[in-house]
């Protein structure tokens, strides 16, 4: 068998388990007070050139629906993807965690969210129409839950339109380190520099064990949110065993290395799509997610050779690339693809 | 310095964090579809002699408030102790989980609550007072805030009194493994076959890293809770990580074993205390958990001579028993309680 | 100026006030506990013809949101049309009250949501996948908020693609009387004996004044309502002066003389349309409601008329008949819609 | 029978209907863009000699608890008496609304909570204490829920503890009208100028009928507030209905002499009392309300003679006089409490 289901199938990075063993000794004071978290604040201040409050979180959902909930009140309106994992796939923890509030799709290519359309959508929003709610927040997923990645020209020209109108900025960074090794520009850069107030900073998906983290980038935020975190139920009282693993996931970029490599497979696959000239990606592969329109038959044919991956719908496979995903593996599936679909004489798409 | 601050400041088992690092190879689905998981249903279905469901979860916190939400509709009235965690400490994760239902304190000596007090608010209740909410469920926490432990036929008394009203019965067992080792009994006797309907299973204080568990008896409660938790943020794509953590804190009796040994030094602490007469529990030690009251000047002395624990208020110190505490510990501790109150010649409690 | 805006912008009927009035005399018990709320229950009992429990609220909004957050738990997913009030008027209130439940859209005509499409999302959401919620109710709007009314036929083919999945069912009857005037049949045959569970029994927009009222038909849900509607603080303390309302507005048939008059104005103006090939409706006329597409240009001419009216987009009107709209006015808008369309050629609508 | 159970078992003011009444011509735009409740603005902010926001809503319940919900974050907590009603009487309502929001209890004597303990319980919780929530707002009643008046002195001298820790101020106006009439004092003096921020502006126990208002003098939390209150279905559409009420309920002192008949016959019954050693009162007569302690057979003699009233105990009798409660029925009253308890020989409380 060879798994493409998903970066979450995968096991941990041997360095963060390891870390976290290591922060077996002496006793440490519960609830974050610990040197470990006290260090990852440092780190993160250091790897994000800004002092930030670095919160470690069990869940990617819970990273992104309190920090949600942070942006805003609970009658507020929160531009996303349609297809964004907080709209499609956290069980409305959104609406859950902020009391209420509204998740609202916003068009765009490749699973983001564009400036013009958002514009439009505020337009037609008087601050009078209660009725409506009031816009917000607006969220990005970084990289898309399409496998695209926003340029920093891109998450500008969003931030640009949400700030003049006093709107607040997520990110759901699930696979920042991928958008991160994508652009190659600094984490700064792609976040508070562009007009991100807070980030869904996330390790799991690459090579991550138990935690995530938020990071606040705006201040004011920071001191409520603790409280929220507290009564969430995401302050664990042994903390330093989370802290600890979010400290070896960014120490001597092993992140970036990690999704440099998933990343890596990912375009390898890619490149070998196109050979074939009916295999049709849905995005472009800008990081380690393959989206493949593909007849039935030849999924069917996949899964009889061994490979796992998602049938999104009766004509889209997903295939995700891991951290520790082989080129081996790789080739074997370009080749399968090769096999499945070679005769077949469809165009592919322009994209 | 000798640290007698909390349970949670301690390490945690090496078991259990070898076990998180064996699980570590292979592919497995995410969100609890593992086969660590599934063992982990098995295994706990074995310990407390019934079929239940147990879902790992982060914190404490997270166990009690979304046990307690499963318990009953938002406008129900949860009964505890006035000293419980779910009340004192936990930012009102309960109220906020259970969109705004309502905990209300019933009295009892030790941190318990008792059944005739119970009866008696619940007879002031009539359900046509829709103006005071109405009762629905009534929360335990064994061992106490105060270190007490409820014998079986306590926890049935109370059972009986809630159950006549239909309410439900939650355990907050952040130490049962303690009460468990104290009393000797079968899990199976302390919750479900004594009434409780669903329980916070602690781990992270009794040696536990990262995660705690919700453990469900009444079925009916577990599918809607599954959804719950996965919009609470609470469950990890990474289960087995948890999963593999609980397995090996419930293997081969660890988990008690754990429990003993804390017990065991806490007795070993509270027998020294009945030669020196001066020495006033406030409640008698069951558990891990001494709570002495002390002058000011003897806390100052204990901290002089490196001793850390909580003052919970002027004249009340609180003591925790980790599973590593050692008896040298134990009797440095003895010893010098011993040298500040030895003088002194006021009577003790007679609890 | 003749006034099209909204059923909401009219008087109320002189009799319903009369009734308010009248019931100012002696001293009766709060919070529904006097005798014209438990006159009202005999009366809606007879008028649906089986024991149901009104209950009296301020506002439509109310009566959805906590009908709503009644049939299911907070992590439910609440079906409607695109075009709901729930869903694009009520700034989320069913999200607020439900505790984030979360409304999804299902296609049909005319406002309406259709069984096959509704199946078809059924279908798709497995229990297992518990990232995406859990299906809990369905709503209805009956008369739609594009003023078209749904069959016995339609609302009993969507009640049983329900009822398969174990979903309830909410009617949103803000406009019931106009619907039931319409098809000409029974209170019970459009609600309970359909498949409804609970509904909106909306008065306000069709010549109530202060409240309408939520009516329950499954007896299982009317205890919880109670206490949640006292704690939303929709129970009035001089409840009287609400149910005097609500026992004149359903007394001698007034409802639904009132509802016959508007829905007789609004098919006045539909037939007038008739003659107009260029006047395209986007709906066909069943209730009191008229939604037409104009150009830009007809509509500033209707302005500069004295009509007031709704401009729902720049290409579509709306126009809104109340009970005491009269034929006068209805004529003038017709000769209006004559005078500037007249000309055009346009074909119209087959519908 | 003569009432005395509550001020809102009571009929309307004529007055207020017949403003209701004659709102009943023409057309007005919906959700309170129309006249009645532009003018209501003015009004109010005429009586409040500053430029506030008023919003009529439907109840007691819905004012506070969406006033308290304004002043802070979900993770806050409101401090107020022990026997306030919305930590008595509301079904939690502030913790729906406000999101979990946690009440806690302040001492002080005759349901008032007073500064000094208030400072004490602060000084407590230290912004580092996450587990505890944090404080965020006060909330008074006036007048208090045991029939006293706050001193402008005791608002200001609570409200100074208060913003130094940067808390905001809520007042539960409920019996506003009877603490007026008692000082003597200027609505501002009561309000604003003593540090409120908000306040539940009651009229329905003083004579009103169908609503109350939220008052809001801190300008930041209004616009928040207005789109809660549309979720919140607090939003009338034919809102002049109840601004007229509102109207008319302030016009002409009409509530302020409302007010002082109800606390005149109080007075007059409290008079009469002195006349009797063993008439205990819990509270000082300060407004409409007597809270007497009597034994249980004089409560029985009472009910037998014909009074209705609220037996809070087994020993204590709540009397409520309205606005329309005659002499000749305070005199009975009197009469027969001297009845029943003249021979009886227990000291009278000394306040």
């Amino acid at each position: 068998m060879i798994d493409y289901r998903s970066d979450n199938t995968g096991r941990a990075a041997p360095q963060i388990l390891e870390a976290l063993v290591r922060a077996n000794h002496d006793t440490a004071l519960g609830y974050g007070a610990d040197d470990w978290t006290a260090d990852l604040q440092r780190r993160f201040s250091d790897l994000f050139e800004t002092s930030v409050r670095a919160f470690p979180v069990a869940t990617g959902t819970a990273a992104n629906a309190l920090s949600l909930a942070a942006l805003g009140p609970s009658w507020g309106i929160i531009y996303c993807s349609e297809v964004a994992h907080i709209n499609t796939a956290e069980a409305n923890a959104a609406g859950f965690f902020g009391g209420g509030v509204k998740l609202a799709a916003i068009g765009g290519q490749h699973g983001k969210i564009e400036a013009g359309p958002l514009a439009e959508v505020l337009a037609g929003i008087s601050p009078a129409q209660l009725h409506r709610g009031q816009p917000s927040a607006v969220s990005l997923t970084q990289a898309t839950d399409l496998g695209g990645v926003y340029t920093l020209d891109e998450i500008r020209a969003v931030a640009k339109v949400a700030k003049r109108r006093g709107l607040r900025l997520h990110m759901d960074g699930a696979r920042f380190a991928n958008a991160v090794a994508r652009l190659g520009c600094s984490p700064a850069d792609m976040t508070w520099r562009s007009g991100i107030d807070i980030m869904s900073f996330g390790a799991t998906k690459n090579g991550g064990a138990l935690c995530d983290a938020i990071v606040v980038f705006s201040p004011d935020i920071a001191d409520g949110l603790a409280v929220q975190l507290r009564r969430a139920g995401q302050v664990w009282s042994k903390m330093r065993f989370a802290s600890a693993q979010l400290i070896a996931y960014a120490e001597n970029d092993l992140w970036l290395e990690m999704a440099r490599a998933s990343n890596r497979i990912a375009a390898r696959i890619a490149a070998a799509l196109r050979d074939i000239p009916v295999a049709r990606l849905l995005a472009p592969v800008e990081a380690n997610e393959i989206f493949l329109e593909l007849p039935d038959g030849a999924m069917d044919a996949l899964e009889r050779d061994g490979f796992q991956f998602y049938r999104r719908s009766r004509t889209l496979a997903r295939f995700v690339c891991r951290f520790d995903t082989s080129e081996a593996e790789a080739d074997a599936l370009a080749a399968a693809l090769r096999r499945h679909l070679g005769s077949a004489t469809a165009p592919r798409a322009t994209d």
